[in-house]
């Protein structure tokens, strides 16, 4: 859509894993979570309650898909939603596999551990796994190498 | 509506608001912030996901009345939105006025500093500012005292 930028912070942290109708959606580089944010491609918007009727019921539906997917594909003991920002304040909602086994459980992620890449090769696989699940209105970024 | 039964953390954190149609709005009784949750009164739920679609879409309208009510009424610099509930496995939604001068920020405010209990008189402040908000599909809980 016209007009909008993605935040330094996100497109510093994040990979493009593909769009929904409003959200593009990112992978966060630190493999101790499968961690995404979905990010509505509005200008201008920091808080879920800025958005439209409409598109506030598009983003948490496309939460709801994605949600659902990520539990499968990522076989998850929990899934932490959020939308905070208080930091970066561009709209983005965090959608978090949790697993009993992770390094914060049962503490929220933030704060917790220093990031730790993904290896390329881990990067394309994870991008492989979106490329082949049939997500509705979603278009997988396509994959390199 | 039926078996449905709020978990003891939220019973013992929290103090009743009002209802929505499909969910139980409760303060937590920390002066810290003002933090409400939304709990879907569905039993044995504990994702967003879980919830049919139907539920879903009514739960995040609710979040978005919700939200916009309390950052009018608070006078908030941001709105933290979150479903976690690693340690609390009820679904509950958190509604969080930020300021830039709270004790946590830019923080997220779990774990960040003891909980610090409202006076009696300010959660019948608390609970007045609801009787008085037209929200709608919201029944304010009656204030005692």
């Amino acid at each position: 859509m016209s007009n909008f930028v993605l935040h330094p912070d996100l497109e510093r942290d994040g990979v493009l894993i593909g769009n929904f109708q409003l959200s593009r959606v990112l992978l966060i580089n630190d493999s101790n979570y499968p961690w995404f944010v979905l990010i509505p491609e509005i200008p201008d918007t920091s808080d879920t309650i800025e958005l439209s009727k409409i598109e506030h019921e598009r983003l948490w539906e496309e939460s709801r898909i994605f949600g659902l997917a990520i539990m499968k594909l990522f076989n998850g003991d929990k899934l932490n939603v959020a939308s905070l920002g208080n930091m970066t304040p561009q709209l983005h909602v965090h959608h978090i596999v949790r697993y009993q086994s992770d390094p914060a459980w049962p503490a929220p992620i933030w704060g917790k551990h220093p990031m730790t890449p993904y290896s390329e090769l881990q990067l394309k696989r994870i991008r492989e796994l979106f490329t082949s699940a049939e997500l509705d209105n979603f278009t997988a970024a396509i994959c390199n190498g």
